[in-house]
């Protein structure tokens, strides 16, 4: 989460009037005031203004906006909603930001198929709203679905509570549209379960807008489960619930989701919320199950057995309706719980192979002793991927700067358990330099190879999510010393 | 399935030598009488002797073979065991043919976390055999999973009965261990959900060996659910069989397996295997329930329901696990039952929106008259992946003509309704050119350049997969004139 000082924006005269000869007035946004909105994403340590800001709304304008800027060797950035928390959106003071804002129409939905075409600027939820009259519903739920956008979804290769089940985005999508840094406009994947040809449908979704803008989204719906009830377990201690977590999983339960809370998250969700967790529990999962009737109820019998015989000091099913959504609420309010609790946080995203859990939350206690700065936990325990919310007071000397390095030492650790850097909230700016930890010079080159296979020129999003070999070379040798991370120029990749 | 003259092999001494010098003399075969078994792959029309045999047994062998052949310049085919349905493991006459063959060790199995790390010759069986001892299995079953290998899984994405519920090979896996043209090693994938960076992992998967040699392959395991059963159905109207399909998946229910079989492959199957199957049903529908003992009854019931709602004629559940074996034993034998009514026969592999089921369904039929040749189907119904087996007798002046032009006519139509020419067995050599069908020259140009990311000299299983721009050109031309293919050149990509 390092700072970097604001770039003065460079303005160009020649390139914005060639913008205005084709797109509407509106539609082009150059005055400081109009730009300001754009400045950042959910990272919001990280603000710069763009040159220019371009709403399209057409495919044939995007085309048009990548061909121009093509041209002009001018970088862009392409942005969503901007909840994203990694930087991935943040702009460039000499380059473009494309907003897919104005593509938010739902331009198909397939029931019989189970499947919707969508514009890239439609909200997560708005397509399982509107999928809902025919008792279908997408997936991947980010905790953002509210807001965020589908566009952004598949840049991020977001996932959610229910995606141990369900999985991530990119097994929820069947097409895209994407248009290329030269502006040519692609079609990817296929209606069908699998497409010939190299699967560049995986390949774009998780790219964080490196490798070409999308324009339209085919996602698979599924079925409404019949039912879907949570039970709650308290443990009296964090490493015998994350070897519950190992328990369930071992015993073939793949719930729809299973979330775990420590006690400083419980506490501060309890005492917002009122979800009626156990407040002296040092841990507690929150574990749904969905299906039919019959089966759902078969699992929580089974689930009940296997959280008592792993030491649960408590199992609870939720009453009714209304307390699943009580428990649930419990855990979606928690970050912002801890905001209350803390005048700053600093929110990690690692993942690690389950099996981890126990050593990695004993560790992770450790480290919060050693830098001396509480850590609240607070994730998706089934698949592994940790939230760990370390809490600080950027007004203190220091804190901010030791709440850096606690979580740098946090997914440090997450990589050398066999785990990676990043679950769900993507590279972006925020983690560019870990991406030096997480790979070798092989596998960096590959990515730059493949970078390169799209955008040679590399106008896409450049200085993100992938770092260049002679950073990761710079950041090894200030990694030695212990020395705070430097961010220079934004290289192009 | 155009036939092509073999080519002689041209031998390099040079190139031999060097090879002996770093392999055991047992790895390098060179006598045509060794050379013969690799000659072909399960598609055997196509047939072509290599150079020179390979059987490295360890990765730094793999990446000296690699180092060598780049730096003389000389093609590679990696080969699993040579089941390959459409031609994708062919050698090349100035080539090395690189066996996997002794790559047959499973290095670990975790059952804790779910997974275990393979060698890529290892048999897709065995890996199930060896996890059954810890109540696990790896869901992806082709029907060659006796015989056919996870690195050659890997390499064609390949599927199987229950890949409708379980998926693909790309999603059972998640992590690859592959040497790259130029023979340096890259670890892509993750133990976790996700990994960041680019997917290369997904990449890799289905890119039939243009991209790189797997050498590692690490798989998810499923708990082998509680309970199977079968749901035999017939109809009277495989129109009406294939809108049943529709129905089930619109109703919520994802069978574990969902496959039918029309007339002529009911009384061939039921000829062979005396599975029990109604003779004189237009097509029967076998759909395969698995999960919890409460689960499969409840959806059992709603099955029933829904079949008989969408015109069965008759409903029937195997009334014992003998029973349940004997209907999937009919399905499974429906080639080589087919096999036995007729001289020949040709595969089909295309895949279609379910929707569509009916329509192509009645065109199949329709083009079966027209061409004067009879077509028996049998195929993944659940998933829209087509096998129909089109009969023909080669002694007879113009059959396989016929033949070729009604197979071709079918994939055709597979594209029209917005599927694709394979399901599950590849492009390989067999459907180069209706690879050009497919994808707009835009969509090539990207695979060409993600291929060249990978291998610039394209020394990799050239001539595979993806046709260049100038093969798509003088195939649209012949394609107007309705002429007989022909298979000029092997070029490189």
């Amino acid at each position: 989460m390092p700072h970097q000082p604001e770039k003065t924006v460079a303005r160009n005269a020649g390139l914005i009037k060639a913008l205005r000869d084709f797109l509407p007035p509106e539609s082009v946004l150059d005055q400081r005031e109009q730009l300001r909105p754009f400045e950042c994403d959910g990272l919001s340590v990280y603000r710069q203004l763009p040159m220019v800001v371009v709403l399209p709304e057409t495919i044939a304008q995007v085309q048009g906006i990548m061909r121009l800027c093509h041209a002009q060797d001018i970088p862009v950035v392409a942005r969503g909603a901007g909840t994203g928390l990694s930087g991935g959106a943040l702009p460039l003071a000499n380059g473009v930001l494309l907003s897919l804002a104005k593509f938010r129409n739902i331009l198909h939905i397939d029931p019989h198929n189970a499947m919707a075409t969508v514009q890239p600027g439609v909200r997560n939820l708005a397509i399982s709203e509107a999928a809902a009259a025919y008792g279908l519903y997408y997936a991947p739920d980010p905790s953002s679905q509210i807001a965020c956008t589908i566009g952004g979804n598949v840049a991020e290769n977001s996932g959610g509570v229910h995606c141990l089940k369900y999985g991530l985005t990119v097994h929820n999508i069947l097409m895209l549209k994407v248009v290329t840094a030269e502006g040519e406009l692609l079609t990817i994947g296929a209606e069908t379960l699998d497409a010939p040809g190299y699967d560049l449908l995986a390949l774009m979704t998780g790219s964080e807008g490196m490798l070409g803008i999308i324009v339209e989204v085919t996602v698979k719906l599924l079925a409404r489960p019949e039912r879907a009830q949570v039970v709650l377990a308290a443990f009296d201690d964090v490493v015998k619930a994350g070897e519950a977590v190992g328990a369930i999983i071992a015993a073939g339960i793949i719930p729809a989701g299973l979330e775990m809370m420590d006690r400083l998250a419980i506490q501060a969700a309890e005492d917002f919320v009122h979800a009626g967790y156990p407040r002296d529990a040092e841990a507690i999962l929150l574990c749904e199950l969905d299906g039919t009737n019959a089966e759902v109820s078969e699992y929580i019998m089974t689930m009940r057995r296997i959280l008592t015989d792993s030491g649960a000091t408590e199992v609870r099913t939720a009453v009714d309706e209304a307390e699943r959504q009580l428990f649930w609420k419990g855990r979606k309010s928690a970050f912002p719980a801890v905001g209350r609790i803390s005048p700053d946080y600093y929110c990690m995203d690692g993942t690690i192979p389950r099996r981890q859990l126990p050593h990695v939350l004993r560790r992770i206690s450790e480290m919060s002793e050693e830098y001396g700065l509480a850590v609240a936990n607070v994730f998706h325990a089934g698949d592994g991927n940790l939230h760990p919310l370390i809490l600080f007071d950027a007004n203190k000397e220091g804190e901010l700067h030791r709440a850096e390095e606690l979580g740098q030492g946090i997914l440090q650790l997450c990589v050398e358990v066999g785990g990676t850097i990043t679950g769900e909230h993507g590279v972006g700016m925020e983690k560019i330099d870990q991406m030096c930890i997480q790979f070798r010079s092989a596998e960096l080159a590959q990515f730059h190879a493949v970078k390169a296979a799209f955008d040679p020129s590399g106008l896409l999003n450049p200085g993100k999510a992938v770092p260049t070999l002679q950073r990761c070379a710079e950041f090894g040798a200030m990694h030695v010393h212990h020395g705070k991370l430097s961010h220079p120029e934004l290289e192009r990749f």
